[in-house]
Formats: C-alpha cells, sequence, structure tokens
C-alpha cells in the first residue's frame, strides 16, 4: 500500500514521518516549495501541484491534511482518480458540501475515513470498553469541561466547535453508541477572550440524544483557569454508577466509592492510520468512516443553527436516501 | 429583641437552638404537637395555632421555617401584626405570590429577609472578597457544577432548582454584583433518577447576566459519581485570572497557576441571623432581603419558563413601581 500525502504543515509533518516509518509514502504535495526542507534528504517525490501529484504517482490513497477549507476540493481529486482518502477532521467547515462528499464516496464506493484520533487515545478506549461492559448500567448523562488558553496564529477564524468540539461531540455519539435528537447551544467570545473578527472562543451545548441520554457541555479556548486536556474532563452518569475521566485518568464510581482505574490493556489498536489500512483489507467501513462522521458534524451544525437562533433545534441525523444524496 | 419561631421541623429545631442560645426566643409555634418534644423541660411558649401566638406573645419578629408552601400565609400574618419576617428560602415557590408578599413588606415598610445561608459560608465569602479586590480583573464566566444524590422524604414534590438550584442562583448574583439577562434551561428527571410523579431531579442552565457575564449551570440530586458539597464547584473566570472553589477550597489561578487560599481572615460575619439584627439596629434594608432575593427568584421562575418553551427567555427583574407594585 502507497499514500500520496497533501500538506505538509504541521499536522501534516507528523503524518509525514509516519508514513514514512511504516514504508506507506509514495509522494509528497504542499503547495509551499518552502516546507520542502523538512523533508531533509529523503527521496520521496515532492510536488507543489495535486494534479500532477496524482497524475504521475501509483498510489491506493491519499492522505488529506491540507488546511480546512481545502479538504473538499483535496478529496474530490483524490476520488476522481478512484482515490481511496484518509482525511483530517472536519470532513468541510461547509455542512452541506460535507454531505455531499460523504455521498459522493458512498455512491462510488470509496474509502473515506476521517482521522479521528481523540476515540483512539487509550483511557478514552478503556472508558468505552468499561461502559460497553455494563460498569456504570446504562449511560444517562454525559457532562463535559474543557478549558485552555489556546491562541495561536491560525489560517482561518477560530470557532471552538468546528476546531475542537467536534471531537468532544464525537466522543459523546462514541460513548453511547447513541445519535443526537435536539441540541440548545450558545456560543460566543467571552469577555476574557482576545480580539478577533468573528471568533467563537467558548461554547455552551446540551444535547439529548436517543433513548433520554442527556449531555452538558462547556467549552473555551480563552480560559485562565486550570487547563483540562484536549480530550476534556467527562463524568459520565449511569444507573449503577458514573465514570469520571479527569485528566487522562480514569475513574469508576459504584455505591459512591471511587476506584481509579490503572489497567488499561484489553483494549484494540489505537490509531487512526492502523484503523484506516484494516478497513482496506477487510473491505469494511472504518469506525470513522465519512458516513459515520457525518452525524458528528451533524451536532456542529445544529449547535450553529440552535446558537443563532436561541432555540432548542431538532438534529436531522444525515442518511444515504436511495438515489445516492444525504437527507437531512 | 425577641422572635415568634414558627416550624420545629429539622430545620427549625436547628433555628430553635440558635434562638435560643442567643436569648432571642418568646415563643415556638409548631402544627403538629408530638414535635414539642424536642424542646425538652424549655419553659418556651408553645402553640400549635399561629393566631394564638400571635395575639398573646410580645415579640419583635418571627422566623418563618414552615414549609415552602405555607411561606406566604405565616409572613402575611406576621405583616398583619406589623412583625419583621426572617424566613427561610424560597420567598414562595409561586412566582406570582413571591412578588406580592415582598412588595406588601416594601409598602408597609417591614423588614423581611430570607436566611440564604450559602452566600454567607466563609469559603464563598472570601472568593467574594478576592473578587471585588480585582484578584482575577473582570468576571467573565461562572460555571457550576452541584452533583449529589438525594433521595429523602419530602412533603412536597422535589425540583432540583426550587429546592437547591435557588441558592447556586443567588450565589451567581452574589458574586458577580449583576443581574440575570436572558437564561436557557433543560430541567428533566433522568435516566438515572428515581421515579416520583412531576419530579425534577437534574437541570442543565445557561444565563446571561449584564456586561456580558455568562454562566453555566449542571445539577443534579440523582447523580452516582462523586458528590460536590451542598454549595456546588465552581470555576469563576476573569479577564486577569480564575476562582476556582472547588470542594470547600478555593484556588486562586494567575498565569495558569494555581495556588491554594488557606487564609480566610478579613471577611465579615457569616450567619444570617447576625445579618439581619444588625439590619434591623441600623434601619437598613439587610443583605438578602425579599426585595433583593426577589431577584434570585426570578432566575428560578425564568429557568421553569425557558425549559417549558425550549426557547431563550429574556429575565425581567422585578423592581417596585411607584404604585407599590412589582413589575415584570
Amino acid at each position: 500500500m502507497k499514500a500520496i500525502l497533501v500538506g505538509l504543515g504541521s499536522a501534516g509533518f507528523s503524518w509525514y514521518k509516519r508514513l514514512k516509518e511504516r514504508g506507506l509514502l509514495a509522494a509528497v504535495v504542499e503547495v509551499d516549495p518552502a516546507m520542502k526542507i523538512k523533508m531533509g534528504d529523503d527521496p520521496f517525490p515532492f510536488y507543489t501541484s495535486l494534479e500532477e501529484a496524482l497524475e504521475t504517482t501509483q498510489a491506493d490513497f491519499l492522505v488529506n491534511v491540507t488546511s480546512p477549507m481545502m479538504h473538499t476540493k483535496v478529496n474530490a481529486a483524490a476520488f476522481d482518480r478512484g482515490l481511496a482518502v484518509l482525511c483530517e477532521k472536519p470532513i468541510s467547515f461547509d455542512y452541506q458540501e460535507s454531505k455531499e462528499i460523504v455521498a459522493r464516496a458512498a455512491r462510488e464506493r470509496l474509502p473515506f475515513m476521517i482521522a479521528e484520533n481523540y476515540r483512539r487515545m487509550p483511557y478514552i478506549r478503556k472508558a468505552k470498553q468499561l461502559i460497553d461492559a455494563g460498569a456504570i448500567g446504562a449511560i444517562s448523562s454525559l457532562d463535559i469541561q474543557f478549558y485552555r488558553y489556546h491562541h495561536v496564529q491560525r489560517r482561518y477564524t477560530v470557532h471552538i466547535l468546528d476546531d475542537i468540539g467536534v471531537h468532544h461531540f464525537d466522543l459523546l455519539r462514541y460513548f453511547t453508541g447513541k445519535e443526537g435528537t435536539a441540541i440548545q447551544a450558545k456560543l460566543f467570545n467571552p469577555v476574557n477572550g482576545w480580539q478577533e473578527e468573528g471568533a467563537v472562543l467558548s461554547a455552551y451545548a446540551f444535547i439529548e440524544l436517543e433513548g433520554g441520554i442527556t449531555a452538558a457541555y462547556q467549552a473555551t479556548i480563552a480560559s485562565k483557569g486550570t487547563e483540562t486536556p484536549w480530550s476534556g474532563n467527562w463524568r459520565i452518569e449511569g444507573t449503577e454508577g458514573a465514570i469520571e475521566v479527569r485528566d487522562k485518568e480514569i475513574y469508576l464510581i459504584r455505591d459512591h466509592m471511587a476506584v481509579k482505574v490503572e489497567d488499561l490493556s484489553g483494549i484494540d489498536e489505537t490509531d487512526t492510520l492502523t484503523e484506516f489500512l484494516a478497513s482496506l483489507q477487510e473491505h469494511r467501513e472504518s469506525e470513522t468512516s465519512g458516513q459515520d462522521y457525518l452525524k458528528t458534524q451533524a451536532l456542529v451544525h445544529y449547535a450553529h443553527v440552535a446558537s443563532a437562533t436561541g432555540q432548542m433545534q431538532a438534529i436531522l441525523v444525515p442518511q444515504m436516501k436511495e438515489n445516492g444524496e444525504m437527507t437531512a
């Protein structure tokens, strides 16, 4: 298996090392020729034109680590050549565009996976395993806090949900195995935020999921307080107990006694590349396929709508129709 | 100064001891004669009829520790005799009734205070002092988590906001010195709650306050996880730092360094009775007077409305009109 890597920014370079290490790299595409220096004396073909790379390189899949606004264009070019795609989140910032590209991959049976790495963190994987084993009974609620100070240069206007919250919303679906049914949200730039035209640095949301499960979400990247990990801190309440994932540690609470879970063994592979390759070899849908991840992006989309209207918003979960289009 | 104590249930008996200790007790009223046994051999007059007690006892004020549904009737009877009243929260479960009794007290210039004790807890008082001293700059947001398992016998249907959340909403106003302007809320019985007709065991809310301050609130009395104190855990973010009140301890965070605040000195008196007596002697409004506390109850009232409609609800802060009625 060989891959064309598109994008050699900081995330792109980490993909570069990963693909190189595993002998999977066919070629690199990066519009900024100055980036080539990162490759040192490595012999991989380097292109500044995606079209040229696609024409001249034999590959099985493409890894898309471009900036979010470029995602769809690059994914579409890969699909034009019949290539499978492993793409960094988001599918696209534009929800309609996300639905269209996912529908196309499904229609043309092209493997398309989003490299959602949060649900592959070992302590997240372990918490899910405990839940599935019935450690807390049926899930009742999930309360998530995410606090960081993260003021960095970006090529686009920062938006806490599109940039980071989408990971947490994906974990909501992962832990529960359920889809959202309704959402209320408030997206805003807090008093202690920095000035940036259009920036959305904080989010509050409450989400209802199938089966009466509820989630409350508080997130900011303008926090002046103690920081949480990128994955946030989680309180997952059930009918028989609770799991708290705090600072990357897991606590299992039964009868109000908290026990730290030290044994993280018995969880499956935890990187997106391995999952993608396995899905290709086994001709199955990957865990965070475009079709699945679109349901996560639906949560982000309806959070935007709910915040704009100040109203509880029903969530229409996107489904593939018989005519190959996406509903909702 | 002498008081008539009305109500000798568990909260009432703790008031009994407090008033007795300070030589303030004139008489006790309790409809259930079996309760008299709590008084042992104490010589204080005991009545099962409020009217009879009010007719035969010389007193300066009445302490109302009846069940919430009785509050207004008892307060009104005291006002009929020109007595000042120190009343346990809530003013009344009925918002309209709360406005009317507060308006009456104001019109007739009768001192009327709600015994709101949460804002008199030393660590709460200290956090407020730090905020007022500018320790975190201007307040930006307040995030509150309250988790307990509290399944007890009550004389009325449990409602997390009316019963407990009202204290937290009062602290929001206390810490910020601002009033709520809008609220979204979801009040519900969670999957892991017990069955009780009409019970509301969990609440989510986000509240906007004057000056762009925001608050997010998560609360449940059906928690199977680790419990917070009754006052909840607080993260108060500001423009220059943050204060976290966790498990009754205060942490001051500046430049992302958390320092535990050990010195709770320099804060003023911390019990409601002392404040009430001082306000009577100084002929001033008490800190949590009925007129002030009505603004706290407004938050609870509009949370109910917001939850019922699924819409962001503007908060109309009740004000005394020239004709002696309350607005909003």
